[in-house]
């Protein structure tokens, strides 16, 4: 049965370690699974290659590509921008390659808009965890600072509501398993199994 | 965090070995997995005891309960009839068991209606796939034996747009593994995360 690929976004606040998370799910080597490269306007770090590590273009063309819709989600960080290409991904996916693409929860919820059959993944720092225990057992923090602490990831934790599944980074090993078990488990969705064969017409 | 249970409804057309497949799940002691204990009017077999291989129950009590809406489920076999309880199955997730169903399709769509949280896994007997095979190799078979074959099979695969996963019953231990690796993906889905802890209102 061939079958197409799936695009698997991994995001969350800043800080939960979600870079690490696809560094281990590489390092893996499992089967078909590959990371997404980004198109950047930024200048080549020492090493970097083109159509590995970045697609480089200028400003122009960057721009050029945004009116010619040809992004999944970009971003302007700063003076550059970065953003996902559409045909090179959608090629990847056809070609029946799991695509992973490491992006901030705006990105993420900019991808989910685009493409609904996207799979999106929350990484909860374990702090949060923490600090529900905390709340629970009326810690040493004083209500005050917890407020602060929580006011600060909710923009974040709203946009959680978009995502399809959560996942607590308490340790990277165990953050990467599970990432694997939603893989798998993504593959035998009744809605990506083609069952056309089995629509004979009565006659 | 306390977790709801959930209910794993395992279906497919008769055949397909379904039944095989919940032993050989139970008999790994997955924790806080167990299965569904269903009503029957049918007369207790030697050695079957009460409220834990069935709640036998005569025939005025059964229909009592279909009255009172008692039941996720139930049907007609022959002279007996067989339900899933409502109240016991839904104790059990309460206190976050995980509880099997094993069932035939149309007892599985019914309880999707039912209770839209459960998760259906549609059980895929191989020869399913052989047939494919078959007909993309235009094989031996004639195609008016294909389409008697597929015509037969047609009734139950219209109810397959009902169900959440399929899985191709190649080897007991494969597809117990398979269902295992959903059971574990499912507890990461967002929609059953309680993230209530975080709604703080802003001041």
């Amino acid at each position: 049965m061939s079958r197409k690929g799936l695009l698997i976004v991994i995001s969350g606040p800043s800080g939960t370690g979600k870079g690490t998370i696809c560094k281990e799910l590489l390092s893996r080597n499992i089967p078909n699974l590959e990371l997404s490269i980004s198109v950047t306007t930024r200048k080549p770090r020492t090493g970097e290659i083109e159509g590995l590590n970045y697609f480089f273009k200028d400003k122009t063309d960057f721009i050029k590509m945004i009116e010619n819709n040809e992004f999944i989600e970009y971003a302007k960080v700063y003076d550059n921008y970065y953003g996902t290409p559409k045909q090179y991904v959608f090629d990847r996916l056809n070609e029946g390659k799991d695509v992973i693409l490491e992006i901030d929860t705006q990105g993420a919820v900019n991808v989910k808009n685009a493409f609904d059959e996207g799979i999106l993944i929350f990484i909860m720092p374990p702090s949060f965890e923490e600090l529900k225990n905390r709340i629970l057992n009326r810690g040493t923090e004083t209500l005050e600072d917890i407020k602060k602490r929580l006011r600060c990831a909710n923009k974040e934790i709203r946009l959680s509501s978009y995502y399809d599944y959560l996942i607590v980074n308490d340790s990277i090993r165990s953050a990467a398993d599970k990432i694997e078990n939603i893989l798998q488990a993504e593959k035998y969705k009744m809605k990506r199994v083609n069952i056309d064969y089995l629509n004979f017409e009565e006659e």
